[in-house]
């Protein structure tokens, strides 16, 4: 079974100053990353701006990422639309852009109809398509419909289902699930802001926007933690609550972006209506890194 | 000026067995709701299952529909998408299609960093870039987002944003936009839910999942309350809370379709993961109707 | 039947300046608006900080406004705690000290046990404990709990229960509820916001925050909708709109106050943690009288 | 300072069959809960009913908690109130009654208006006149209002504020809080359900519903972690959740009650509007148990 365990970072798509994809900053900072340990990426999350790009879009944004991507390392592509069917449509894609898995976000915009067993047949559905393992993706803060555990269990119940990156940070929950769920299913912490909780009640590893910029700082969570040593790990996490919280809930993509490109990465800008962070915020941002 | 006063059917978009979208019978239900009195269609609304269709099967709808709206009927056309520049090529093209106006959905994904600036530079860009005139669609139950008061009067300060179809219930907030906005802001009621109480603060018309299948009784209200009847508009209000309820937010578009069927016009089904009403719902459903 | 057809204002509770009740202020706040053709009053609502006062002193609030409430007039008290066996007690020195009706807001400490079931048992022993009707109160924007029309219905179903006073602001809902628990069922509208909707769909009334500085211009809106002057109602409902949430919602019960003293009356100090209005709060609220 | 390292069951107070609180039993739980090795009880807190009781019956579970809780172990007593000078009152009698800390939930009701400075005012005047030390208190499930890390490290800015019970489960904004409050500042889990995890950011204990019924199981997780084994921990950890989660959000006070009768302990009536468990709940309840 594919090994989910470690770092991830879920990249930003690259845009050139037009907004086009650039497929040249795509490889050129996942290049940089790889001389870190890290498990391997996402792309096409949230971070990766998924519901701005085209269906053709988003294939060359999967192609320019697995040119960059070593065969050790494992690339997770976010394939979750609205609709079942075009959703096995960009995981049948992503399989053959090379992707290792495919991380599937929810559909949530009939919200009151996304039911449990409308769930697990959307799920199922994919998982019986797809080529490539699918990990289950929860992001309540952006979807607005959070996934219990008994959602997750119910969709979890499927050879080709391999885990779930959960961002919703209800870590007495994601204990239940990896209880509940059994060796097999691996869960995968979707922020640095809850890394430790998450990895001290079974999850695996994370799927991290901070690991875009602090790669180093989140495997040492990661190792220290593996190692034992719960006053180092503790103290490492208390540490990156505020910078992680800044590039993610409170300022989201740009402040991430702006981030990069004070880092010597490409950041560049994101999609409108995103828009870039203020100066104000932009001195906030310095100063914390 | 264009003048939105009246009722407009928000169509559900009718697929094959096999999800296709049929141009055929889109055209045919239209046909069939020409002969009542209403002021035109919404096409690509949320009952049009605006978030499970690619760009060109957009294209293939606002085709299929201006072939069976008369010139004397408008058709307003869901463009709203989360980039800026996916909303504008598919306002541009809604106007080749022969839309009247454009109706655009906010973006919401990115719920942190839809600020009031954010939603300005949004919807002017669009009204900007649009040949037809916007309207603005607040529908904070699919959304997860409620544009306030604040934000759709920053918004409407553009020649070319003529009105707001608000399908949150909260009619205070209606009366206030429809005061400050002044006169050549056009409010329509987003839900036959809240029909009078919206026409009683100033709202022009509505945007009635309830008018696909029960149009003459949705014009009765109108009607009857620009009469000057209150009783009667009230006694009419009344009555329909509870099947409007179940074609909208307690059994969606699957209700609505299946009602379709059973008055004689296309219901068919939706895309997944919509599912069909179970036959215990239908059954209650065909007692509502 | 205790007809409820009218203006009620909710009166603030007065305090000295070391946050001891004032009798002497409550009567002669009753005695100023007696001028003005309301139905009554309220006193025990959430403008009257309810849950900041003793048993004891609930009584000694209610003695006072008896004395100044003529006999045409009615006096509501609002009676709801979180234990039943407290609400019946209260409700039973409601009617001693003169009440003509309870209003009684529902429990919601407890939310995730506070169900149908329960409200139901909780009303009805209230109901049959009080020697006076009672009238449910629901205030979800406070409690967290908004109760749904199935409770409001089931609740209803008891004869010495009649009526509700909905600030939750769903004409819908509200709409459903008159049409569905009969005639003999009279609702109120809990917010001047939504006052001219809520009469459109049937509502008797309503207990107004803002009936306790601009009487008259409430009891305008209620006149003249009875009347069937729809065009001036409109009017002056939406002319009301930004004052009235100034009052209630935004600023709450301090800038209520402040109102009132400015205007003459006697608006005092709320009890802590309530804290006066800053001066530039003051200064916008000003320009709003 | 006062050391709150350590397992705390907040005590359900217990009635009698007419609903008035039986010193003596809630003496025995107490007696009964002695010989595990727990730093001390939490009294009044939501599990003990602390909205349904009037001051002078708080003072009287106070008072017959101290007869039987011995020196070593703490005392904490619920003191909050909707208003400042009732929990300033309540607090000194806690004091009195031989409480060694109070542990203050905020005020809710007015939500709108309980600003971070309002919180600050509250909790510093509580503080200022307590004789012994402040536990703040944040119960977001039940107040409907989660303060944030900012709120609480502004009140946390006191001499004689020592600590903070957080039932919310955000284990980021708790390790945020105990990073930036520092070594002095306390931080409880207020749940079971992420006592590891919390303990894992630095947590120093818990108040935990599920010490009532499972001392042993909640100590074993707390010094297995201090252990350093965190393979055990997290298998202890993972096993409690669902137990936990039905005598706290899904079936709340009744089924811990029904579960300490079960136990030989004496659970008794809650006060109504709480009903008793259904029978099938029980059913499941005994399985889990």
């Amino acid at each position: 079974m594919l090994q989910l365990n470690g770092i991830f970072p879920p990249l930003p798509t690259s845009f050139n100053s037009d907004e086009s994809v650039s497929q040249k900053h795509i490889r050129r900072n996942i290049e940089y990353l790889n001389s870190f340990d890290l498990r391997g990426y996402l792309i096409l999350g949230s971070n990766g701006e998924l519901v701005m790009l085209t269906h053709e879009e988003k294939i060359r944004v999967m192609q320019a990422a697995r040119e960059a991507i070593p065969q050790e390392k494992l690339m997770l592509a976010g394939t979750g639309c609205e609709s079942t069917r075009e959703t096995i449509l960009l995981s049948k894609e992503a399989a053959k852009a090379g992707a290792d898995a495919v991380m599937v976000l929810n559909p949530s915009y009939y919200k009151g109809q996304i039911s449990n067993s409308a769930l697990v047949a959307h799920y199922h559905a994919v998982a019986d398509a797809s080529e490539v393992p699918v990990v289950i993706y929860n992001m309540p803060a952006n979807t607005g419909l959070d996934m219990t555990a008994a959602d997750i269990l119910a969709i979890a119940d499927h050879s080709n289902i391999i885990g779930l990156k959960d961002s919703g940070g209800n870590v007495a929950k994601m204990a239940d699930i990896i209880y509940k769920a059994g060796k097999d299913f691996q869960v995968l912490a979707g922020s640095a802001g809850f890394l430790l909780p998450a990895l001290s009640v079974g999850a695996v590893g994370g799927v991290l926007a901070l690991a875009n910029i602090a790669p180093g700082h989140c495997l040492d969570i990661y190792n220290v933690f593996s190692d034992g040593n719960m006053n180092k790990a503790r103290e490492l996490q208390q540490k990156i609550i505020t910078l992680n919280a800044a590039v993610t809930r409170n300022w989201g993509v740009p402040a991430l972006k702006a981030a990069m490109d004070h880092l010597g990465m490409y950041g560049g800008p994101c999609r409108k209506p995103l828009q870039p962070i203020s100066d104000d915020i932009k001195k906030k941002l310095l100063q914390l890194l």
